[in-house]
Order: structure tokens, then sequence, then C-alpha cells
């Protein structure tokens, strides 16, 4: 198997050359690989602001700073994986459902192949068909959501599909496995106290910000632990999780949300579970003028692949 | 009738107050009035950068600059004119077809008791839904489109309905009549020559910038009046008619356009046209750091609204 | 009663409409309700940046977000709570005299009314105009104010009226009663060690930045419930209390400050208190390009109108 | 008399040092000189956006890129001239009449001495303040006005000292000539038509920028000349004179002007006459993110100096 | 030969897949084409703002919005034309002399294939390196300079290699023939006459942009083509040749220089020369907010390709 | 000795004059002081992001807000002190090693008359030269580093002079005492697990970002105590210690960092030390479009200024 690995940036400056996630080559076929980089910039299921379609660009524009081993999991990268960046999947922006389809075929030759992909949105909506793709190949898995959102909304306007509805569905499809899923993160306002009760009705389970504000990060990991235990997960997160001060770049911001070094505490957290699938969803670039929300997704999906690196090394 | 006009700026500061066009009443329903200014927060439509919707609360922000005596066209409008801001149309963000039959439906109260609409987009694809309702009423009428893009594709991805199709689907549905309307301001670069062949074959004359720039604004005034004579003419001005750094904050920013004194000419140049309706599109906020883009849009749309007083003070 | 509460947000778009606070009515004469949100967009009084007349626009623009279910007070604001927003006192810009009298004849018919304002400024020198027309209501009430600085200088630049001065002279007009007020949040420099010596000599209670970052939030809740007891208190929130990092678009930033969380937690806290009126003040947008200023600001206006409605909850 | 010249930047690179005016020494006490450049950070006079407080510090850090020898006018300034920055007149922010008092007794040991002042404001109620200075020495004088506003309203919100009254008081006061004085480049919208009258009625000449666009720069620049003639004049410029898109960071910004290069043409005509004092107002960087209008005002008081230059040099 | 040409826009959105020029492949081989698109992300040389090193990210980003083909030359590009993009060119940031190296060692294969390179920078440093590989493919070239600076210093603090050198090292290095050379839109303030004279000793022939300002771009246009002749020319555009208004995000921005519609019209008047290579430089993204700037560039990048296209077309 | 002290900010407004550091007057001679305040504005040595030269002028137009008397450290800086603000050092852009010799021949006047340096930088790379001058004056010194990146690289690109390698350097050329040195707050990813064994084989102690979010900053503080115990030592600030929210404006920006609290608790809790010589560095502007990276930076150097005054009144 070919080993697929970034650039050497002690040889050439990062900022040189086409931008790639973390400066790994472009494989725009299905190679085999531990995992694959892949945008999907669509954004029209989105209620407020609007723009994530350009995450994919932001994300990789910024991912070039990362370095092969992550001190905090000691782990280097790609003495364990090989990977790349698939480029975009396809979409027809403004047509979801033709959207949903061409996701999920698009994602298929990747999850055929066992590579493990780590996806970049693109807006919330993009997840169901990204649970589709990998229900057909793994069957329904647990969903581990961080976000100040449930997303379990039964419509917007009177339509299905949209960014506040994706994991309602995804229930009601059968592609997740509701007593193995956890939703982490909640907060703000909702239209109603029902809001909250419909994700545990659908089966989920739910840790508000206010909750993990009272427990701490550690408390948090073992719960997830806890829920989610063996089963095959797919971790979904929202850049909403974060506080709107280390994330202003997003469609719907939440203050009284959570700092970076809470973050990726609860994302190392994750190590030693079953992970065969992520997402970064909601990075808007428009409204991120430091760039500090594209610096932290890039960060969370740097993340994502040391822990499959690390799942490789304990495994080695 | 009763007379709406906009609150007294040496009385109460400019920065005062709920944001309605230029400080005009909000008047959420169909009153008598000679004109009202609506918005349509709509941009599922379009093909590249997004946002428009926040369109309109953009253009109501800086337009509170606005005084009721227009020096060039030496008009007072209030002299000769009622007019309030009837709010915003609705729409469902995502589905585009929904949207044109609310915005259809929401515009005919006003057209219905003869008052003129000043419409404030949304992106370029709303133009087709209110050509309907204008249809509804007055029968096709002339159009008089600013613009450096024809946005007469037959389709984008396969796709019948988005913000480079609506004048194709404008003549196809009968809405307005080809023989005397006029494209003016077409530029840039196109997928190949046909695009340039469409709009004429349809019907359509078509004025690009670089053969403006040649001729001057005063030929450009004329071809317009020679084209349009006695029809009824609904006026459609997509911001990107204007140069990018006029106007940055759009969806598909086009250098080599027109100056702001250029555009304000030209607008001014259709003093005496019977014009029955107006709209400004593709206002980005997002990408407009310095309002600039705003504060042009504005611009024009109190100088439609500028036109309306003058016909009737050149009538009384 | 007539019972004004926010347009449905799973109806009509957040995005769509005229920008008043929280989508709610728009009612400039004293309507009877349980609250009003008002603007007061002065800045005349500031030292150094300057353009918080332009807060109350930017903070209701964001305010569509919030929704009427509070998660953490666990409170349906409008099963409790009719409110409108009442728009903008009128003010004089250049002439602060003038203002605080047009302030206060303002705020009456609100206050003679029972109804409890939410304030928007604007800079802090309002408040000392608020004091004099609550004080005409209520007579002298507790101050809780959250803030990095005392705002109790004699003078400026040998002036005895800007926004460091108003809770001197709150004080020696009797407006506050000082055995039951409180600053909480105060850091950074000031001129002498005098400053702070003098809120003291005033009879106010200081906890200063560092204190509270010793004892933790809880702890401050308690420090303030304990003064403030029964009496009728006046909420004045700064924005500066809050970090720099969480709340930029101010006019004098500090850093050393509390985040979001810490901030929306010492908000809560006072529920249960007998408050009689609330304001926040010091947002200045042209220094807020992510707007997490304003979204920061919004939110604790939302709890504070939370407040209202958990009170309510409570004796019903 | 001591050469007062600015930092050679072929030794020192032109981003090092404490910033001042064009790297001129700063020389706080009215030494002999043939020019100083002096702030007057005053912005309490403004009616719309504020913060030109913070314009002469956006002009000097700019005014670091400017060479001695002007190309267009073929002059090497301090081969003619010997020139400072004086740092800021003392002002008293919020406190209109205070700050007049100081910004005249600040200015009159510079005019005392013959030295002239290029002032960098401040909004443009400042300029009657240093009219008083200026005719304390030199009596009435002729007004070359630069503005998209004539700023003669008698009073705003019941007030008669602010930035869209001073010309109205200077005549009022005799401290211009209205007979050599000349108002150019008056645009946009007006309360009435009598805004315009006004001016005429004063004795003013008003030149539209309708007017000047039909004419020319060259035609506006003879204009200018025949009506000062031989008149000791002064120049006021205000930034909002130049099109928005060359000069958003201003305060209440206007389309339809006039580009850098007409600008630059325009001022280089004032050469030859008799000009005694400069100002430059209303930049407002908080508005400026590309600080292209404290590029442009930097520039024009970069022509300002040169003409300075260059009379001596034709009288050499 | 293969052909290389975009992705098809109207079946993949233009937000789609990784960042290439104008979506060409990305082929970092040099294999046959017309043309290359490469990237000098140099900006070392610079002499007030640094950032340049990201202008080949910029221009890429929004060079998707390019089509086909190009309206006002009348020419589809890819009807003629197969061209690629290269990537960037390895450079050392920090050292000059070795990244001249790696850059003339860089550019060699290119030339070698009698590929025409359009090489996106970067600071204006980088095109001495440029020539030094023209150079040794073509011999001595002309060069038309599009700039606001005649960059002939002899040397900045003492260093004889920097942006404001090049073209006295070029013509002393023999890699330019100066009588058939001309520099284009100088202006602004220079340290003295004799940076003026100098240019004028090597040879050059110099422009002024109050010389062009007054006879016009058609003109301009003769100039050029009377000077440059059948040489083989090599394009060297700083895109502060273009006023500030319309490119602020440059280092050394200057006002009084040219819009978009006057600099394409410049460009297109090149049509007819033999160009071998084109560079365009000084693009810096951090002060581009409304990413104006690289629009520009983009714009002008697309018409030296159409340029060779055109050339092709007119050979056919 | 002359007392040097900041300007009076309650007789003339902070927004006012000529932009020092504090308001200090600027003295570019050595004259006697406790403290002086130096701008190092050389940005040439970073791999990433660039524009740290303008460090020193942002900082210093943002530290105008900082009073005499410090709140937490309850001290009255001029009380105890005389300081004053030098300039900035001569450097040559472009080029490291002349510049190097320039810093260290610029420093040595203030270090010989036994002044205190508070150094703004600039890029990290420029601390090798500044201590160079401290050992010629005071021999090795202890190292108390901040920073997110060890920066004891031996070479990037082949070079052994940047901002990622000084540190190798300087313990190579015996400047610093390794013994009692410590860099803390090191985090992210690195090129491989040697990067971090480097710093160790240097005889530096690390404590990573990990170890200190587990620990706290006060045991954090006794570990830097305990290591420097009674050497002279120098503090060594790169602004990327803080978290990427809290400190956007840099070139290598980090998350999971310090919040601005935790940022002053650890500046303060160096008391008690032997402190010869502060810097702060990696403050880029242009990406700091709230100015709260110059807001922090501004407070650690005013920390800085703070615990001389202190020691001087502990010792008094």
């Amino acid at each position: 198997m070919k080993k697929y690995k970034p650039i050497d940036s002690l040889e050439s400056p990062r900022f040189c050359g086409i931008r790639t996630f973390m400066r790994l080559p472009h494989v725009p076929t299905a190679e085999e690989a531990d995992f694959a980089v892949i945008g999907v910039p669509f954004d029209t299921g989105v209620t407020f602001r609007v723009g994530a379609r350009f995450g994919p660009e932001a994300i990789r524009s910024i991912s070039v700073l990362s370095k092969p081993h992550n001190i905090a999991l000691d782990v280097n990268i790609f003495d364990y994986c090989s990977g790349y960046d698939y480029g975009d999947l396809p979409i027809v922006p403004g047509f979801i459902e033709d959207s949903y389809e061409k996701i999920e075929k698009g994602l298929s030759p990747i999850l055929d192949k066992g590579i493990i992909p780590v996806l970049l949105g693109g807006d919330h909506s993009i997840t169901l068909a990204e649970l589709r793709a990998v229900a057909n190949t793994h069957g329904p898995v647990a969903l581990i959501q961080f976000d100040s959102h449930t997303d379990t909304m039964d419509s917007y306007f009177g339509r299905r599909y949209n960014h506040g509805t994706p994991f309602k569905r995804a229930v009601e499809e059968g592609l997740i496995d509701p007593e193995h899923s956890i939703q982490v993160g909640i907060r703000g306002s909702v239209y109603s106290k029902d809001d909250l009760i419909v994700p545990k009705e659908l089966g989920l389970e739910i840790v508000t910000a206010v909750e993990i504000q009272q427990i701490g990060i550690p408390a948090l990991i073992q719960r997830i632990q806890d829920r989610v235990k063996n089963a095959n997960a797919f971790v979904s997160f929202d850049i909403d999780f974060v506080d709107a001060a280390y994330a202003p770049g997003t469609g719907t911001p939440e203050v009284g949300g959570f700092t970076s070094v809470e973050t990726l505490q609860a994302v190392r957290g994750l190590a030693g579970l079953s992970l065969i699938g992520f997402d970064i969803v909601e990075v808007l670039p428009a409204h991120d003028p430091t760039h500090v929300t594209a610096i932290l997704a890039s960060a969370v999906a740097y993340e994502f692949i040391s822990l499959i690196a690390l799942k490789k090394k304990m495994q080695a």
C-alpha cells in the first residue's frame, strides 16, 4: 500500500503550494488508505446565516499549520497512518434532496474500502446524508454529537430537511442506534420545553452545557464512553458547540459554551472508542475575520485523525 | 388618503429608532400609497457566494441617511408622494419553488392597489417571481436590466431555477415583452460565446460594458429610452452592474464595471418612462465591511423613489 | 390585557422582517405589558472610543436568534410575560444634560405603568438619567453594577457628567441606596489607589475581578444576594465586565475579565431578587466585526427578560 | 532658523519609530517653520457615525509612506520648506463650546508666528473654531470648501453648534468673506430645496457634484481661481467630497462623488492662490478597514504641504 | 498533446474542490501545454507592509469565478489553448538570494518547454529572478511594467536586493533590453527628482500616471506598442498600478491611479505583441477584506491568458 | 534624576497626541530611568504569516488606555519608577544577521545605564539578538519563556536563524543559563517527538499546556520560581502562549491555550524574581481586527513595568 503523508514543512514553507488539508496529497480516487479528508460544501439547509459552503476551503487553508506529531496524545500520525485529501463531494446548491443523494453516493467508495472519512462541512443538514452512507456499510451506528442545538426538530417552515432536523430523520430512518447515542453541549434558547423532550423520546441521551459546566469535562467523557461502549460510532461536531468567542464564524452562534481547551480535552476523551467516521460542520468563513473558527475546526479535525492513529498505535 | 413620510431627522437623530427604509413608517398591510419598499430576503438561488438574505436589513440600516429632497433630480419626494416600508415578503429558505409562490402571492395586494413596489433582494432568482406577480396585474412588461450577467442560462447543475436563469424563464413564461426589453452592463467571462447569443435569440437587446464605456452613459440612456418607449417597464438592478470596487458586497463581483457616478447618471436617465416596479438585488452584507455596497444600493433605491415622485411632479 | 410576543420563527425565518428585539412587536406608546425593551442611542459621554449610539441597532439585529424557552432557567418567557420593543428614547447627540432630561422624561411613562424597562445603551453615562427616572417612581434603589470600572470619578477634563462619573452623581443625588448596592468585576488600572477608595466612601460594596476569580461565581452571587436583600434593585451591566476576548466591541475594553459562561451564570444568579429595571451598555458595533459582543449583550438582555418571567412563574 | 524635515527612509525603514506625520520631528512648541501639521481629535459635533477623534492617528500612521519629492507638482518639499508635527490641540470630548475655545487658543501661537497650519480632524464642526483663530490673525478669509454637504444648516435638534452648521456660523461671525468663498462637490439628498438656497443667501458660491461632472475638473479649478482671486484663503476639505468607494471611512458617506484622480487634480489646481491654512476632516478609521480613506487623506495633506512648497519655489 | 482545461462549472459548482487557478488541473511537472500558472509566494523583499506570500492563495481562491470565453477579446481560451496550474516555486522565506536561485531554477523547465508562464507573486523583488530565467531561454527581453513605482533604486538600507531595486539590477545584468522597455503608471512621491531620471538613464521609457490621465488609455497603448514592437516581451504588473480604491490589498498603495476599466483596457491593448511571460505581483490578502484586490488580480491574469489564446486564434 | 511619567489623562483625553507607550515621553537617547519601552519592528524571521513589524505601533496605540495604578499588584508605578519610550531600534528588513547586529548594538546603551528594557516585537527571532546584548552586560541569564512553541529547532529550510531557532542558538552561544531556564505553555503539533526532547537535551525545563491545565497557574508559578531562584532572568513572552481566541493576531496561532486571566495571573507570579529584561513578541496587527491581541500585549507589558515598580516598592 502506498503511503500518503504531508509535504515536509522543514523543507518547503507551509504557505507554499495548492491548499489541501494538512498539505496531504490530493487523491480524487478512492485509493487505499487509513483515512481521507473530504469536503462537503453544501449550505442550503441553514435557517439563519448562510455560507458554510466555503468552510472546507477555509479549514484547508489554515490546516497547513498542523505538524505530524500530536503532543497531547503523544502520537506521530504518519508513523501509523496513511491518508489523503479526497477533494469535495458533488452537491447541487439550492437542492437538498438531490444533494443528499450525491453525498451518499459520493461517500460510498471511501467507506467500501474501509477508509475512515473525516468530513468538512457544510451545514449540519449534510450529516443525514453521511449517516445514510455510513449505515449502508456499517448498519446503524452510535452517534456522538457535539452541538449547542439538538437538531431534532420535526420541520422548519413546513419542510422536513434542513440543518434543524437531521437527527430526527436519522432516528426515523434507522441510521443511528439511539441507545448508544449522545448529544452534548445543548444550551441557549428553544422554541418550547418540548424541544428538549423530543431527543429523549427518540431515545438519545442529552447533556446540556450547564450540566457539563457543573460536572466538568472528565465526567462528560465518562458519560460518553459509558453510553457508546463498543458500538461503532460516528462523531458529528457542530462548531457552535464551542463558545461564540472561540468560534464566531458559524451560522447560529451561541454564547455560554466551551473553550478551545475544553473542546480539545473532550475530543481527545474519545480515545479507545470504535470511531468509524467524523464530520465537523457549520464553519462560516464570511463571519470569521480572525480565522479563529477555522483554526479551531482544523485542530478538531487534526485530533480526529490523531485518534485514528492512536487506535492503530494501541493496536500495534 | 393618509400621507406616509419619514421621521424628521432635524428633530430626531438619524441613528435613532427601529430601522425601516429611509425612516418611513412600517405598514405591514397594503394601505394606499404611491410606493412601498419591500424586502425579499431569499438567496437559495445563488451559485457562488451566499447571504443576500441579509441584503434588506443592510440597505434599511444605511438608508436612514437619505433626506427628502433629491438635488440631482430637483424633486422633494414627499411633496408628491406617500410611501411606507411594507416589511419583508414571506419565503422558505432552501426551497426556491415554494418561495416563488409566496413572493408572487405576497406582492399581489400591493400591485392590486396600484402601489409601485421597490423591492430589496435577495438574489436575482427572485425577479422571476416578482415578474409573475407584475404580469398578473400589468400583462407582459418591458424589462430594463442593469447587470454584469445576462442570467439567461437554461440551467445550472441540471436545475432550471436559480439566479442564472430567471430571464430565460421570464421570456418563456411570457412575463416580459422582449421587444421593449434591454440588458445593460454585460461583461467578464462566460461559458461560451453562445451565452451572449441566447438573450438575442430570446429577443432581448444587450449592451455590453465595453460598448457602454465606448459610447458613454448619455448614449446608453438614449438606447434604453428608444427601446422601452411607452411600454410599462420593470427595472431590475443587479448590484454587480457596478464595479467590484464600488460594490464589493455581492455574490459574483465583476471588475471592469461602472462607478457610482455613472450608475446614478444611468438610473436618473430613466426619467419619463412608465416605470411600474423596481428591484435591487444581490447585496451581500457579509462581504461588505465598509458598507459601501449597501450605501450605493440604498442610493439606487432612493433614485427609484425619486423617479416615481418626479413623474408625479411632471404630471402635476 | 393584550399579549405581546415574538413572531413564530418556525413559520417565518428569523432573518425576515424589520428588526425589533427578539422579533417582538414595535409598540411606540406605553401600552400595558410586563416588560419593554428600549434603546438609548447616546454616546457623547465617552472618554475614549465612541459609537455606542449604534448599540441598540446591533443588539436588535442579532436578538432575532433568541427563542422563547430558556433552557438554563427552565422558563418559557411568554407563558408568563407580555412584552414589546418600545423603540429608542429621544436624545440630543453632543449635549449630555439635554439628553439626560429627555431620557428621564422618555422613560417615565413606562415606569408609571409598572412596566419593567430593559434598556439597551448607549454609553454608561445614560444610567444616571435612567436612575433619576427610576427614583422618581421607586425612590432610591439598590444598584447591582457589573463593570470593570467603578465609574465614580468626580470629573474628567474638569467636567462632571460623562461615562466615568455616573455613580458618584447617583449617590450624591440620592438616587441609589448605597447600603444595598454593589459593584462587581472591577479590574485593570486606575489613576491612583484613591479611585478604589471613593466607591467605598460613597458606601458602595466593591468586588474586584481578582477577588471573584479566587472565590468563584457562586460565592459572588451570594455576596450580591446578601447585599441587595429585599430592596428594589436596578441592574446596570457594562459589557466591559466581560473579558475583551468575549466582548471586544466596547469603548474601553479590559482583559483579565469574565467568560460568557461566567457572565450568564452570574446574571442568572440574580433570580429571586426584586428587580425593577435593567440596562446593558457600552456595546460598540464598529469594533465588533464578529458580532460576538452584540450576541453576548443580546443574551444578557434575554436573561434579564427571563428573570422577569421566572419571578412571575415563581409567584404563579 | 532650524530646518525640520523627515527621517531618511532610505536609511531607516518607514515602519520604524513613533508615528508623526510623514516622519517629521514632533515639536510641541511653536518653533519657527513654514508649516505645522496639527491634529484636532474632536468628534462631538457629528450627527450620525462618530469616531473621527481617531482620524489624526490613522492619517499619521499611513503618512509615513510619503516621500519628499512630489512628482505631479514637480517640487521637492524640503528644498523649500521646514515643517514639523505639532501634535494635537487640546479639546474636551462631549463639550463643543469648551473645545472651540481650546482649539482657537491652541492654534494661535502657530498663526502668530506665520506658520501655515495643516490641520487633521476630527469632525467638520472644528473648522468654525479654526476659522475664529484664523480671523484673529488674518481677518475674514476666503473659504474653499470641498464637501458633499454645505454644512450651513441653522441648527440640528435645536442646537446651533455641530458638524452641520459651521459655515452658517462662520458667515454670521464675519470669519469668512463670502464673496471670495466657494463650496464644491455638493450632492446627494437634503431636507428641502431651501438647504441649497441658504448658502447662496449667505453669499457663498456653490458648485454641485453633478455640475462638476458635467464641466470637468479643469473648469472647476477655473471657477475656484476666479472666485478666490488674491484673497487669503483657507481650504477646508471634508473627505466625503470623495466618493464613498474611495473614502468609505467617514461619518456620512455619499456615493456619486469624486475619484482620487479627480480629487488630487482639483487640490493641485489651487496652486498660485494665497493659502494661509488647511484642514482635512471627517476621517473615521473604525469604518476604514482597508485604510484607503486614511491613505487618501494623507495624500491630500501631502498635496497641501506641496502647495506651500511650490509657492515658495515660485517665489524663489 | 494532452489538453488541460478547467472543470465544467455548469456541472460542478464553482465553490467546490481544491483551489487551483481557474479550476485548472494541478500539474506539478512541466508537461507540454501553452501556458502554466505558477505561484511565487515570496515577500522578504518588501520595505513596508508584508504578506504577499499569501497572494497566490488568494488569487487562486477567487479565480474559480472565471469562465472560458472572454467577452471583451471575443476568444474562448480553451478552443486555442491548453494550460494548467503548476503550483508554487520553491523559495526560502527570509533569504532573498537563495530564493532567487530557486526561482530561477524552478522556472527553467517551464521555459525550456516553450510554455508561457503566468506568475502570481509575491512581492516585486521576484521579477529579477524570473527575468534571469527568461533571459537564459530568450536572451534580453522587452519589459512592459505596469506600476506606480519605477523600482529602480540602487539600494535600500544599504542593500541591493529588494522590491525597490529589481529593474536597476535587471538592466545592469543585461536581462532586459531597455530600448524596447517601458514603465507606465508612475506616480506619487519619490525621494528626489533623480529617482525619475535613473530609469531614463538606464534607457527605459517612463509614462507617468498624470501623463496617462491626460492622453488616455488608447494613446498609452500606442506608446507601448510603438516601444515594444516585435521584441519578445515580459509583462510585469504590480497591482499598485491600480488606484488604492480598486486594489487596497497591497504593500505600498497609491491613490491617484487607475480604475479597473482602464486597467483591463490597457492590458487588452497588449494584443498582438510577442508576449513570452507575465507576472502579477504585490497582492497582499491581509489588507484586502473585500477581496477586491484579488478579484482584480485574477481578472488581470485571466486577460494575460486570453492574450495567449487570442494570439493563437489570430495565427490559426 | 529627571522623572519621566505619562501625560495626565484626567486633563488630556487619552486619544489625543502622538502615540507612545502609555503616553510616556519619547526620549530617543539613553537618559537615566528605571525602565525604557523599546520597539523592535523586525519580522523577517517568520516561517508563516508575516507582519509583526507593525506590532510596536499597534501596542503603543492601545496602551494609552493604561493608568498608573495597578489594582491587582497594588502598586502605583510612577510612585516608584521613572520610564520613557525610547522609540524603535534600527533594523534592516529582509536581512536577519545585519538586523541582529543593529539590535544588539542598539540595546547596549540602555543596558549599560542599568535601565530595564521592555521590548515590543517583532517576531521571536529578535530575542536572540536581545540576549546577546543582555549577556554582554549581565553574563548568561535565566530565560523565562512563555510560548506555545519551544523555538529550539536546529534549522528551517536549511537556515539557522529564524523565529523557530533562537533558543537553540542562545544555549549554543552561552547566552542563557539552561539550569535556571524554563519554557512554559508548549502545545499543539510538532514535526516529531524529538522536537520536545531537544530543549531537554539543551538543559531547559519544559512545562506543556496540558500539564499546566492539570496543575493550574499557582503551581506553574511555583515551578518557575523554583527553577529561576535568584538568577538574573529575562522574560520572553510570545503572544501565542495565549489561546488564539484571546490573541488571534499572531503568526502561528494555537488553540488550546491560556485565557487572559490565566496569562495575567502567571505574569504577576514572577513578582520577587530578579528580572533584568522583558520582551513581548509576535503581535501581528493585520490579523487582529478587534485589536484584542494588542490590548492583551499592552496589558502584559504593563504588568512587566508593574513588576519593576513592585520590586522597588518592596525594596523601599
